[in-house]
């Protein structure tokens, strides 16, 4: 596995769903930090239309603690606009963990402060939006990781 | 403007929505080609929670063909499951207009039998998905432009 992606508490279904989708394209590993702003039914997934959800590559946890208990050694970057370094500098290798944030407010202040000198930001040229969509912003990192990998 | 995001009739509003973000987010310039799959009216822009969309700059078409009439000379790239190049091959420049169709179909057999020259791919790793959401897609072809006039 090139990549992993994380979600850290994520809210809106639709993002998740595009992520998973996101996932596949990139061969990389999808973790998902509960809790979550939806339930994950076998329902809920057949009435989107989601048929590939069964093909990610998916590990859940209860909590963020619980994350970073489980992957305390590893290989971490953390996308916040609070990050002062660019997302293209990302010293991107295999396996490395790619931490996102929940969409109304990203990262926790707490894990910001844990990891000041991993935060990396998607630079934006217009004051008029404070982010972009999540999904977006995942598809934007993880595809610079897999062209620098290639 | 760096870039010109160009949607050949878009289907999916909350697609369209994300698109006009990154829009604003990357400094580009979003064109809009009818027929959509929605109707843009202030009362849905402000249901959905756009308050950002009258800040993204917009020219919208009749058709592909009134599109392609006024830019007849532009340089453009065409972004399309069937290209045999990858998207980070794009000669990116300056006013470059990035091309992409409709979620369902993708673009028409005319676009890219006429434009063969000129068809880039986003690669995919998993025979389970044909393609990625088109904000998703938009977004990861955006910021590679971006990333390279910088």
């Amino acid at each position: 596995m090139p990549l992993n992606i994380v979600l850290i508490e994520p809210e809106i279904p639709n993002n998740t769903g595009n992520i998973g989708r996101l996932a596949l394209a990139s061969g990389a590993h999808l973790h998902l930090v509960q809790p979550f702003g939806f339930e994950i039914t076998d329902t809920r997934l057949k009435r989107a239309g989601l048929d590939y959800w069964p093909h990610v590559t998916i590990t859940t946890y209860d909590s963020a603690s619980d994350f970073f208990e489980q992957h305390r050694d590893k290989k971490m970057a953390f996308l916040s606009s609070h990050g002062k370094k660019d997302y293209w500098d990302i010293p991107f290798e295999d396996n490395l963990f790619l931490i996102f944030g929940k969409e109304s407010v990203g990262l926790s202040k707490d894990i910001l402060d844990t990891n000041q000198e991993h935060l990396y930001k998607i630079p934006l040229f217009s004051n008029h939006i404070r982010s972009l969509n999540l999904a977006n912003a995942v598809a934007i990192v993880t595809y610079e990781g897999l062209k620098t990998l290639k």
